[in-house]
């Protein structure tokens, strides 16, 4: 996500960035260099990003905004972090992740103390709303990573299974950096309701994109193969469109199989383009962009807001 | 740990377990059925009751206790569950852990949800002081985990390293569940301080007796293989003992050893034994159960007090 859509932000953004890479350094020289690691692996640090651009909607205070603005990331990295250790049949994929350099014991407790440390800043704040919408985010965070394990493979499943799973992926945690940004400034319940959902239906869009992505991107620029998601028997939606589509019963079987030679996989990959199902898929994600946008328009017309709506416009359009 | 020792508090904690057990209860069966397993392969629930005798000194309410004494658990079984995830050349070991009946993922993502709702119950209590002290607490936990990882088959490690890591394996936890059940029913100052120091030197004496059963407990009794910690690694107190008395290199050879045969095990614990480690370290669990003991003496003298002294008596006397 290029920087420029920051720009309303770029200085505070620029001092989030260093709290976080302080909060990396610990007494623990493996815990310091994992979580360095995954810190400096990059990001969009688009939920520190959505926090100081909800927190412009009212009395901007970055002072109030920063302890938010990197238990967001943190709480990201942590989740990061927990999904790289896998089984160890899946142990030989992808680029090289905390798991890969450290193994499972370190990336576990990486996860945890990145997790742990983001408790103690969400106590600091000592706001009841931030605490409980934060605990009952990590609640369903979690169901929606215990849901995607239970339904891998299963080409049985609904598209409600898919949104289901995407909201907690992705949407909830980004549906909280703007509705807790506009609570963390005492923002008007209506800001704060339409920044929630902003952020709600800006999240489902992402997690669209991305599954979109997964089928058809550059793997250059994605910087990690394609298909992953269906060697991990993970059925997004382009997947769904194309299991509704396709009569010959050969897509399902591939797709169900749980060891795919990478020739299964690119056989998928074609079946599933020889479809529409990228083309509706993204349809779908241009509704919950539109529907983003709608939310915007209930709020006061701000360079934030402008900000808000170049994200959104970019990532209708993103490519990696 | 006898039931009997919980008379005091044995109604109320028969109601944690219940409330535990519905917590277990999820939408997802693999959840269900994995924190179901870790909840019923038992445990001594010291936590829990430590939370309801500490209300004992003042306004005694269960329902303000409730909640805390689950959330104790919680942690505690987070804690284990996440502790199981280990790499992959050591999956063979032990008995059946969540881990070993369900892999990686689902030991990850347990404990990630038990954690998780745990937070939700400290949300709601709105407690500050409960939610600071259990977030350092978490931090210090894990940094205690990172450590052990750390300092894993280093022989040139000293004692202090030792009591650095049981504090934050043990002591903190069970000095924290002594310390907030005061806190939650407003006990005054001194109570709350004595109460945090009595579960502190107690869950060091705990930990120390544990890594000496390690070394000699009856292993049907403990339920698991002697010697687990030798097997990755760990040095415990009359590990350090022995290490400091042997002149013979031989010891620290074996102690460094990466993989041990189960002859080389034997052979560690038979030279550990020869020397007065053991009883050294009795000696140190005594001094920590003296101290814990002296705490309560600063305590109203009611019947929870000597729960808590009865408590003490029998972690200087347990066989398993």
């Amino acid at each position: 996500m290029s920087f420029q859509l920051f720009r309303e932000i770029q200085a505070d953004l620029a001092r989030v960035e260093k709290e976080l890479s302080n909060y990396m350094d610990t007494d623990h020289p493996t815990l310091t260099a994992a979580s360095g690691h995954l810190l400096y692996a990059g990001g969009k640090r688009l939920r520190p990003a959505f926090v100081l651009l909800a927190g412009r909607f009212h009395n901007y205070s970055f002072e109030r905004l920063l302890p938010l603005a990197v238990t967001m990331e943190m709480i990201h990295m942590a989740t990061l972090v927990h999904d790289d250790v896998i089984d160890e049949s899946e142990t030989r994929r992808g680029t090289p992740t905390v798991r890969a350099r450290w193994g499972n014991r370190v990336s576990m407790h990486a996860g945890d103390h990145l997790f742990a440390r983001s408790l103690l800043l969400i106590a600091e704040m000592n706001n009841p709303i931030i605490a409980r919408v934060l605990a009952e985010t990590s609640v369903e965070m979690c169901e929606g990573e215990i849901q995607q394990m239970a339904t891998a493979f299963d080409v049985e499943q609904n598209f409600r299974d898919y949104l289901y799973r995407i909201k907690r992926k992705t949407a909830l945690l980004l549906s909280a950096s703007c509705q807790l940004g506009a609570v963390a400034v005492d923002a008007p319940p209506y800001m704060i309701r339409a920044l929630k959902w902003y952020g709600y239906h800006l999240g489902m869009a992402f997690q669209v994109t991305d599954d979109i992505l997964d089928l058809e991107a550059d793997e250059a620029k994605l910087g990690k193969p394609i298909g992953s998601d269906l060697r991990q028997g993970i059925m997004t939606l382009p997947v769904l469109e194309a299991i509704a589509q396709v009569q010959d019963p050969k897509l399902k079987t591939l797709l169900a199989k749980q060891e795919k030679s990478e020739r299964e996989v690119q056989e998928a990959i074609r079946i599933i383009k020889q479809t529409d199902a990228i083309a509706r898929s993204h349809r779908v994600a241009q509704l919950y962009l539109a529907k983003a946008k709608a939310e915007l328009s209930r709020l006061p017309n701000i360079p934030a807001r402008d900000s808000m709506a170049m994200i959104a416009d970019f990532i209708g359009r993103r490519s990696y």
